[in-house]
């Protein structure tokens, strides 16, 4: 066993050494390879048509009108039905994208790039709360604020970036640790902290006043607009830690509604998945537990860094928000999440436990050693299509998929 | 006594019940009457040239010059000593000011309108780290700094103030205590999300790109920003606290580097001074205890509202910064001025005391019956004019200063 301590110590050294950089924001088609006509990225493990929840649907037609695929709703879901989307995950193309996680040629995305190991990792801009295409909203609202993230602020935020150089994103993550963010379900530091990273060069960028004060209230009314950029960089610092032999390091876990998927390191780009539970959580004014659709969302990315659920000490304000306890037993759950990870992260510290780094390199032998399944915090979407957001919540990773990764390891080292 | 605690609830009420809101930003000599040629305000208690410390000295001379009243430092030192200056606190012209705190005709003073009572309150735009006025710097590059803000960042600001409307300021307050800011030395949070609510406005007001980039960099490169705003904030509410007969409650604490200054609600306008103490904190690479200058600023307004050394608890990161322990110790010094407080501020909360409002209303009679004396956050200046700042620390409110108020409220009693 001495070689799987080894292998684990190196793919935890690969996390901890990566320096993400978010470099610029580009159309999909630009720079993910194979995005074309009636090509879908999704979040979550592979998934098909018949198999997909609510929201997923929502969001699959939505995004067919968006993209000119569709004349309309109805057009989309009859055009799915019959087979006429290509769907696929969006880890299977660098990318990840939250809750529905909808990734296609128009859409811009930012680019992160892990400068200590040389890839990248690719995510939509985040769209705001509410009813949004993340949360199965679909209705020319919906598509209206997607075409002007397309046509205005995707270009907006590459031109700046271009001006300014990119932007490294480690040291916003451990201000925004010692300001109450996991970077999960709470981003209001972070995003507030990039603002004004941004800020100067996008009044430089930007030629015309309206566009530039659009801009700047759009990204300053989201307290969530950092998400999307703390997932391309978790997928960023993960991917350099896949395909070490031997290693049971987590370095992907993502759900598309219907399955949870884990990918560990020794086995590469395989999927080990499960049905996804249930989120438990808040609700907003009007709506209850059965409402909620099940667990959904590339997002858990940030949770396979050492952040979002797994920095839940840090954030005492989230852990009311995601129905998790009090602020002081918030500490619980982090506490918890050391039983199950390979080291701490000295970089991103958290001043509540007296600056102790964050638990880092999720091992699927403590997984199932203890019984303790990564908790993940997330967004709650409404269980029906076109709907959005309603509420937020904690979920657990099912512990069948780790059980199963770990038969994937033993026989990748031929061991039956 | 059933008189002094109705008086001291009626105090608490008007400080809670305070309504702060940024409206502009204007030369001093607009808003506040009297402003005139060689009349300089400063921190503090009243006090003579004679007796002025080392840094505020230095900020005089600074003042002198960038008013065009002097030629230069050593004349502006000739000029202060023969008596051509007329000095007078800031808390006498309805405004605050941070360290040195000067306050000049030609300055832009930020205003705050606490509308639930109508009053108004000042304060100068923080000038950044390091060499500063504030701090005592005085030469050329603290002048040009200090142009650039008469003449630019000022009437920028106004601009944005007057197309968006004022900026009401309990709300930043409640979220930058959720993010760690303690508005006294830290203030990162509330001074990025100032910057996220008057950037759009900004971008509207300034015709000029490179301008509207230099403004936006000033303020977000500038991580105590907001607490000037905080100071003014401060001020704005606690005078409409003051004049209450028989009310026990601390409306303003302050310090000039020589003495430090305390009002009371029952005596109004009445100063009660004792020297200052010796900030005990950290200190900036090369630079140590011996360096330091006693306390100074008007910038305790903040802890006569709840914030600063009040609120430690929820700024772990500060209490490393000012030396203050471990961030586990932070919370004593929140908990040791619930003791010598009125009450609790239920609109600004602490996610680590699981949302206890933070301690509000010190009362005289609790700091002498306890002994447990205010405790400050604060910058520490060099001892000598013209350094700026060599660290942060934490400093108490001289216990002299209450024995003497208790003495002058029960005098205003008819009891003695």
């Amino acid at each position: 066993m001495q070689k799987i301590e080894l292998a684990n110590k190196e793919a935890l050294r690969r996390i901890l050494e990566a320096q993400p950089v978010l470099v610029d924001v580009k159309p999909a088609h630009e720079v993910i390879k194979g995005l074309g006509r009636n090509v879908i990225l999704h979040a979550g493990p592979p998934i098909t048509w018949d198999r997909m929840c609510g929201p997923m649907r929502g969001a699959i037609c939505g995004i067919a009108v968006f993209e000119g695929w569709s004349a309309g709703l109805d057009d989309a879901a009859k055009a799915a039905a019959a087979g006429e989307f290509s769907f696929h995950p969006n880890h299977h193309f660098g990318a990840v994208g939250p809750m529905t996680g909808m990734t296609t040629a128009s859409q811009p995305v930012m680019i992160v790039e892990n400068s200590a190991f040389g890839n990248r990792a690719y995510c939509t801009i985040n769209e705001g709360l509410g009813k949004v295409m993340r949360f199965g909203g679909n209705d020319e609202e919906v598509l209206a604020r997607l075409r002007w993230i397309a046509d205005v602020l995707g270009p907006a935020l590459s031109s700046a970036l271009t001006l300014r150089g990119g932007i490294p994103l480690k040291g916003i993550i451990a201000r925004g640790l010692a300001m109450g963010d996991e970077m999960h379900q709470r981003n209001v530091a972070c995003s507030a902290l990039f603002l004004r990273e941004i800020a100067p060069a996008l009044a430089r960028a930007c030629t015309d006043r309206d566009t530039l004060a659009d801009v700047l209230s759009f990204i300053g009314r989201n307290d969530q607009f950092f998400l999307n950029i703390a997932m391309a960089m978790g997928k960023s610092m993960t991917d350099p830690a896949g395909g070490i032999e031997a290693s049971t390091i987590v370095t992907a876990m993502c759900r598309n509604g219907t399955d949870f998927g884990v990918r560990v390191s020794a086995t590469g780009d395989r999927w080990y998945t499960a049905p996804v539970e249930m989120p438990v959580g808040l609700f907003f004014p009007g709506y209850s537990q059965s409402d909620a659709n099940p667990d959904m969302g590339d997002s858990a990315i940030v949770e396979t860094i050492g952040l979002g659920g797994f920095a839940m000490a840090t954030a005492p304000a989230v852990a009311g928000f995601v129905g998790a306890g009090s602020a002081s037993e918030a500490a619980n759950y982090t506490n918890a999440m050391y039983e199950i990870t390979e080291g701490r992260n000295p970089e991103w510290t958290m001043p509540n436990l007296d600056f102790a780094g964050v638990p880092t390199g999720i091992d699927i032998r403590k997984v199932l050693q203890t019984g303790k399944t990564p908790v993940i915090n997330t967004g709650i979407a409404h269980k029906e299509a076109g709907v959005g957001q309603v509420g937020a919540g904690v979920v657990r990773a099912p512990l069948a998929c780790f059980e199963q990764a770990l038969s994937g390891v033993a026989e990748s080292m031929g061991i039956s």
